[in-house]
C-alpha cells in the first residue's frame, strides 16, 4: 500500500491531527487523542490505534500498559481533511485511564454542575503497574 | 447558572478546546471544531452549537446561514477536561459544508484509498447563498 493516503492529511504546525476513537458497535465515543504521520501509519498498519502523546512527546501505543488495545474497524478523514476518527473496538471495554469506559464521563446538568455518568469499572491501580 | 463549569476546562494556548459534534439518536459523529470560552458558554445557553472560527477568527453560530442548526442535548467533558462533546440534532440533517449528512464521509479502503461513502444531500450552491 502506497503512503498516498497519508498526504492527503493536513497536519497542523506540530505535525498533528486530531483523532477521535469511537466504538464500532455502539457509537460511543471512548477517547480524542492526537496523531502524527507516523503514529496513523502505524495505526494502519498494525491494526490498532496508536497516538502520539504531546506531554510525552513519543508515540502512545494505547493498551500496552493496561492491555486496553484498541482493535482498528475502519478509519475515517473529514471533508477538511484534519481530523481522523477511528472506530475501534475497545478490548477490556475500557477506554479511560479512570477506569471507566469512555473519557466522556461527566454531563453538565441542568444547574451548572459537571455530574459523574459513568461507574469506575476497574481500579486504575489495577489497570497500570507502577512504574 | 454560575459559570463555574466554564473554569473546570482546559483551554489550550489560544484559549480554545476541541469540540466533537455528535447525532444524540443515532451515534453518528458529525463534525469537529473548535470553542472558546464564549462560544462554549453561548452554546449552552442558547441550546445550540456555537464555535470560534479559526480561520475567521469569528465566532461561527452554525446554521446561521444554512439553516442546519445544531439543537443541544448533552455537553459532555473528557477526563483531562479539555475536550468536548456536543449530543446535538441536526436539522436539516446536514451538518457538512458539502451538503453531506456528516464531515466523516470518507472511508480508508483496503488498497489505501479514502473512498467517498456519502452522498450529497443537497447542493452547497443550494445552501448557502452568494456572499
Amino acid at each position: 500500500m502506497s503512503e498516498e493516503w497519508l498526504d492527503e492529511i493536513k497536519w497542523d504546525e506540530q505535525g498533528l491531527v486530531p483523532a477521535i476513537a469511537q466504538d464500532y458497535q455502539t457509537g460511543r465515543i471512548m477517547m480524542f487523542a492526537w496523531m502524527n504521520r507516523e503514529a496513523l501509519h502505524l495505526t494502519q498498519q498494525e491494526q490498532r490505534a496508536i497516538y502520539w502523546s504531546r506531554s510525552r512527546q513519543k508515540l502512545w501505543r494505547k493498551g500496552e500498559e493496561s492491555g486496553h488495545v484498541q482493535r482498528l474497524h475502519e478509519i475515517r478523514l473529514d471533508c477538511d481533511g484534519d481530523v481522523v476518527l477511528l472506530k475501534i473496538e475497545q478490548l477490556g471495554g475500557i477506554a479511560c485511564h479512570t477506569g471507566r469506559e469512555s473519557c466522556f464521563y461527566r454531563q453538565l446538568d441542568r444547574s451548572g454542575q459537571w455530574q459523574v455518568t459513568d461507574d469506575v469499572l476497574k481500579d486504575p491501580s489495577q489497570i497500570y503497574s507502577a512504574e
